[in-house]
């Protein structure tokens, strides 16, 4: 996790190989077992758990993260001794599948009902944690969005929908689902928005949409600076509204300021009292004001 | 403190007179003590407490601070008995003055070593607590500043003086007595630059000085934005270099996010682990920065 990038995620993205496809690469190579240091930006005791794939060409050599602490040590260790003993036992097993459920809330357009804007984050966590910033920030603020509108006596033109996606964390079958609903239902989806990114202060959105889409909510921009948000433009929206890119959604994502993020990801520190009730808010405010917006005016320049 | 502002210092700006004018306002209508309902942004069970000022026309009745927990608990009694009974004791009392001191450490610049260049910080806080953001965060920062210019190599043309000042929050002593050398020496102060709004994520810098001054830095923007510095522009700079005005030095103030801010501000919970390590070290760099850039090209538009 380099952490000479400013955005923690972009220091993410460089490094999550290490554990996604670390063990089998050490696997190639004649290892037994294989210790990740876990993907954090801060030193601590915790393991950050994650996604490891494996090769079917490789044994499937046992694998676990450790604390960043423990790399450190670790690394110091091999450094003066050169060789190092390391004993470790793991008790993971695949368990069979059960039913999940996405949970669906929606308030119906008035003029456009048919016209669909979806707002989401994901129901699922990591089992060592309540994953309060990873993902329960993303599905409080979803449903704050229905709420805030209700509250505020607007009835929107399009339907808004907020969607609480499973299984994100694992292979993502919820969000795949979502769209396999859309497309039997014919449903036309204008824009799907995710907050994945945790319940700190809002930055901006990500924008992964035509160039005139995202020309029309810059028009927005001035209507979002006095509330920080100065880093919108083109990016990545996210892997639960991802999959409607198939039926040319336009998709966004809420930019936050990354900098604690990965402290707690995945780690058992993601917990409720990381959450800043401030920042939480900020970013289901920005969500629900660029969501109106486009139930407003909706994406095609015309309007 | 009105949680519709976005900037939580503003909140406070707004409210702040209820705590240092409210108890003697209440003494002269005639009431024997002061409960005051802590200025903080978040519902808790911590006092927060501060500076109240008494004024001599009425009776210095004992004034204390209550937790938002109890502020709303108090306020709920009020509004369902329209009376209610309430006990205080305070074992306050103003303890003779002793020496304090300012620490000082500078590099001399090798070019213009008469021009001096301020950063602080301020070293006390208040009683209850650590003061880990305010201002243990500024003090590391200021001293931060020296250490990462000298760990690159520079050899700065102006000299830069880290100020660690004494006595900020209770009469701001420090900053008199820093101006008051400032002028026995006849020193030249070109730039002060204080850090006093917590560790968190930097935004921008206040600028207190002339509009000339004020467009050379702005033409430095650019280098400001890809470390997520928006919200840069005229603002009041601080309490420990404000004096320094008085000799025309132009002053700064760094801003940074400040939702959680008040959630601790002089309360017991103001404590080592709220800091996150890398919004300090983002704000100590982008301080360190803007620094040197004054340091190279001065504040003049000649330069």
């Amino acid at each position: 996790m380099n952490p000479t990038y400013i955005t923690t995620f972009t220091a993410y993205g460089g490094s999550g190989v290490s554990r996604t496809r670390g063990p089998s690469l050490a696997a190639k190579y004649g290892a037994v077992g294989a210790m990740v240091r876990s993907l954090a930006s801060n030193l601590d005791d915790f393991p950050h758990t994650g996604v490891t794939v494996y090769n079917d060409s490789f044994p499937k050599i046992p694998a676990v993260t450790i604390s960043t602490n423990d790399a450190e040590y670790l690394s110091k260790q091999l450094k003066n001794v050169k060789k190092a003993d390391a004993y470790f036992r793991t008790t993971c097993k695949m368990l069979p599948d059960i039913p999940g459920y996405n949970v669906v809330g929606e308030i119906r357009g008035t003029k456009f009902p048919d016209e669909i804007i979806t707002v989401g984050g994901h129901l699922d966590s990591w089992d060592l944690a309540e994953g309060a910033q990873d993902d329960g920030a993303g599905v409080v603020q979803s449903m704050e969005v229905l709420r805030s509108i209700k509250a505020c006596g607007i009835q929107p033109k399009r339907t808004i929908r907020a969607v609480l996606f499973a299984n994100e964390e694992n292979g993502g079958r919820g969000a795949d689902k979502y769209l396999e609903e859309a497309k039997t239902r014919k449903e036309r989806h204008i824009f799907a928005l995710e907050s994945d990114a945790g319940g700190f202060s809002p930055r901006g959105f990500r924008l992964e949409m035509s160039a005139e889409k995202q020309d029309k909510i810059m028009q927005w921009k001035d209507l979002f600076e006095p509330y920080g948000l100065f880093e919108t433009g083109a990016g990545g929206s996210g892997s639960d509204v991802g999959p409607l890119r198939e039926i040319g959604t336009a998709l966004a994502g809420l930019n936050t300021d990354s900098q604690r993020y990965f402290d707690v990801h995945h780690a058992a520190t993601d917990v409720f009292g990381v959450v800043s009730k401030r920042e939480l808010h900020l970013g289901a405010g920005v969500i629900a004001a660029l969501i109106y917006l486009v139930s407003e005016y909706g994406l095609t320049s015309s309007l």
